[in-house]
C-alpha cells in the first residue's frame, strides 16, 4: 500500500488522480489532500477518501473548513506551511504535485528533502527551479516521476535504455486549437476560442498555454531537467491527433514512442504505480479506428511563445523563471479578457529583456525574480 | 570485439550484415561465412572480410571454391556438417542465421547448444521448431535476438518491461503490393507483380510471402515463441508506410512502439550490438516529412495465408511445420510460374488437413513431417 499526498486535489489532475486511486484502493491510500480554496469539492473528497490531513491554502477558507470538520479527527492546515507539512509527513510515500503554477516549487523541494517519490504534474516547478530541484533530487535520492503525458511517454520510452544513447527527445504537440492559423488570423482571438482544446480535457491555464504553444515550451524546459539532455536535442513535432505522446530517438536511428488514447489517467496511474504497471479497463487504443496519424513542423512565427521558451532555456539561469512567471500573469490576464492573445508573448519578451539576469540563482533569488516579474508584468500591461 | 558467423552471407540480410560490420570493424570480426552456392559473391566477401572458415552448402560449388582458395589459410567446408561446424566454433560469439527456409533449424540448434548468441533472421527456424528451439535456448542459456524488423521492434519495446505486463503484441504489416485488392482481382497475379514490395528491399521468398501476408503469419508464430505469449494476444495491424515496425500494448493500456525508416541494417546492427546501441549515420526518420501514417485491419478473406498461420499455431504441434514447408515449396513453384497465386493457400490447407498430426514432435519428427509435406505438396500440384 502506498500512502499519497495530493497537492491540488480539486484541479483536473487531482480529480483524475482520485479516480485512479478509487479504482485501486488495494494499492493506494490518500494520506493528505491540499487545495487552493475550493472547500466544497474538498469536503466531498474528504468524505470519500478519509485523509488524515487536509490543507486549504487560503486561510479564510481553511478556517471555514476547520469549523465544518471539528467533530472529526481530520487535521486542517493552511498556507505554505501546510503544503510543506503534507509533503514531508513520515508515512507518505508519494507526493503528487498538481498545484497550478510556481506555488508548487517549495513543497516539491520539501518532499525531495524528505526523500519522497514525487509524481510531478506541476511543470512550473522544473521550469522555474529545474537545476535546483534536480540537484536536490540527486542529493536526497528522491525519484521524480513525470505525470505530464509527454514526459511520462519519454520516461516509458527510456525504460531499460541508457540515457547516454539518446540522440533526440521528440515532444509531440497537438498544435492546439489554432494549429494551421497565421498571426493575422489570431490577433483578436477570444478566451473562449483559446479554451477549445481539440484533444485533451485539462485546466484553463494549461489549455491557454496549449493554444499559444507555451505549454510545449514549458515542456521543453521540463524535459531538459528531467532527462538531463541538451535543449538542442529536444525537438517539437506537431501531431494533431495526440496519439503518440512523445518519442525518443536513439544514436542508432531507432525511435521508441509511447502511444495511447489522450487520457491523463494513464500517466497518473503509471506514476503512482511505477515501477509496476497496473491493469485497468481504460479504453484501449484502436489504431485501425483512428486510421490516420499526421505530423508537421511547429510554426514558430505564429506561436512565438515556443521560440521564447527555447531562448529562455538556452540562456538558462533566471530566464526560464521570468518566462514562466510572466506567462502565468499574462495567461490569467488573458483569461480575465484584459489583454489580447499576442500580448502574452509580447510582455514575456519584455520581461525577459528587462530582468536582472542571475546565472546560478538560489531558491531565494528564484522567488525574488519570480516576484519581480509578476510585478513588472502587471505594471507593464496597465 | 565480437566474432561472428554469418549463415547466408550472400542473401539480402547477409549482405546488409556485412555492410554493418564494414562500418564497425572495431566492434565486429567475421569468423565464418556460409552460402548455398553463390561462390562468386562469396569470393569477394572472403577478400574483404578474411574469414577463417567458409561453408558452401552445395558440395560441387564447395570443391570449386576450395581449388580457388588452395593457396590460402581459409578452410572450405560444405553441407550441413559445415553449417554445424561454423555454428559451434569456439571463438564465435554470435551466429547470425540468415539462411532461407527450414535449412536453418539444425545449425541454429547447434549454435544454441554451443551457448552462442543467435541473431535470428531465419524465421522458419522458430516457425517450424519453435517449442524445441526455445526450450533448448533456455536450457543452454543462449540468447536469441531477433533480426526481423518487427520482432526487433517488439524486443526493443520490451526493454526494461516485464513480459507479464504485456496485453497484446501488435505486429504491423505493410499489406504488401496487393493491399486493398480483392480476391477476384488477384487470381491471375504474376510473379513480377508479387515481387514489387512497396517499402522493403528483401529477398524473393520473403517478398512473395509479403504479398500473400504469409510473412506476417510466420511472424505471428515466431513472435509466439520468441516472446512466450498466447497467439490470441498477437494482433496484426496493416500499416502501409512501414514506419512503425511493431508495438506492444501493456495491461494499463499504454502502447510502446518502435519506429524507423524501413532499413534492415538497423535491426541487424541492433542484434549484433545488443545490449549496446551503436551510433551510426543511417538516414534519420523525419516524421514531419513522412507526414501521414495510416492503419487498417488486415483482410483475411483476400489473404487466407494469414488465417492459415493463425490456425496452424492455434492447433500447434506439427501444424506450423506443415504450413511452413508447404509454403516454401509453393512459393518456389510460384516463382517458377508453375502455379497461381491462390494455389499457395489452397495447397497449404490441403497439406495441413492431410498430415499426421503430432502434438509434441521431436527434431527428428519435425524433419520427417517437413519432408513429407514437401513431397506431398510437390505431388499434389502436378
Amino acid at each position: 500500500m502506498k500512502n499519497i499526498s495530493i497537492l491540488g486535489s480539486t484541479g483536473s489532475i487531482g480529480i483524475q488522480t482520485l479516480d485512479v486511486i478509487r479504482e485501486n484502493k488495494d494499492k493506494f491510500n490518500v494520506t493528505a489532500l491540499a487545495v487552493k480554496s475550493n472547500i466544497n469539492m474538498l469536503l466531498e473528497q474528504i468524505q470519500e477518501f478519509r485523509p488524515k490531513v487536509v490543507v486549504v491554502y487560503e486561510e479564510n477558507e481553511a478556517i471555514k473548513l476547520k469549523n465544518m470538520l471539528q467533530n472529526t479527527q481530520i487535521e486542517v492546515l493552511h498556507g505554505m506551511d501546510g503544503l510543506k507539512y503534507i509533503s514531508s509527513m513520515e508515512e507518505v510515500d508519494i507526493v503528487l504535485t498538481a498545484l497550478v503554477g510556481m506555488i508548487g516549487l517549495i513543497p516539491t523541494i520539501e518532499a525531495i528533502k524528505s526523500r519522497k517519490t514525487i509524481a510531478l504534474a506541476n511543470k512550473e516547478t522544473l521550469v522555474t527551479g529545474g537545476k535546483l530541484v534536480m540537484s536536490e533530487s540527486k542529493k536526497y535520492n528522491s525519484k521524480i516521476i513525470p505525470v505530464d503525458s509527454e514526459h511520462s511517454a519519454i520516461f516509458q520510452c527510456l525504460n531499460g535504455e541508457d540515457i547516454k544513447n539518446v540522440e533526440n527527445i521528440i515532444l509531440t504537440a497537438s498544435g492546439g486549437p489554432f494549429r494551421g492559423k497565421k498571426k493575422n488570423e489570431l490577433i483578436n482571438v477570444t478566451k473562449s476560442e483559446a479554451l477549445k482544446h481539440p484533444n485533451w480535457n485539462m485546466g484553463s491555464k494549461i489549455t491557454i498555454d496549449s493554444s499559444t504553444l507555451m505549454n510545449k515550451g514549458l515542456e521543453i524546459i521540463e524535459a531538459k531537467w528531467l532527462f538531463d539532455i541538451n535543449v538542442e536535442n529536444i525537438k517539437v513535432l506537431v501531431h494533431p491527433q495526440s496519439i503518440i505522446h512523445s518519442m525518443v530517438e536513439f544514436i542508432d536511428g531507432s525511435v521508441i514512442a509511447q502511444l495511447g488514447n489522450p487520457d491523463m489517467k494513464l500517466p497518473i496511474q503509471y506514476a503512482l504505480g511505477y515501477p509496476c504497471r497496473i491493469s485497468n479497463n481504460f479504453e484501449r487504443l484502436n489504431l485501425a479506428k483512428v486510421a490516420t496519424l499526421t505530423f508537421e513542423e511547429p510554426d514558430m512565427d505564429t506561436f512565438p511563445c515556443l521560440r521564447l521558451a527555447y531562448e529562455a532555456i538556452h540562456l538558462d539561469g533566471t530566464y526560464p523563471t521570468v518566462l514562466n512567471a510572466a506567462n502565468e500573469v499574462l495567461v490569467s490576464e488573458f483569461l480575465r479578457e484584459s489583454i489580447g492573445f499576442y500580448d502574452i508573448p509580447k510582455y514575456i519578451e519584455v520581461a525577459m529583456e528587462k530582468h536582472e539576469f542571475i546565472k546560478e540563482p538560489t531558491l531565494e533569488e528564484i522567488l525574488q525574480i519570480d516576484e519581480w516579474t509578476r510585478d513588472f508584468v502587471t505594471k507593464s500591461i496597465k
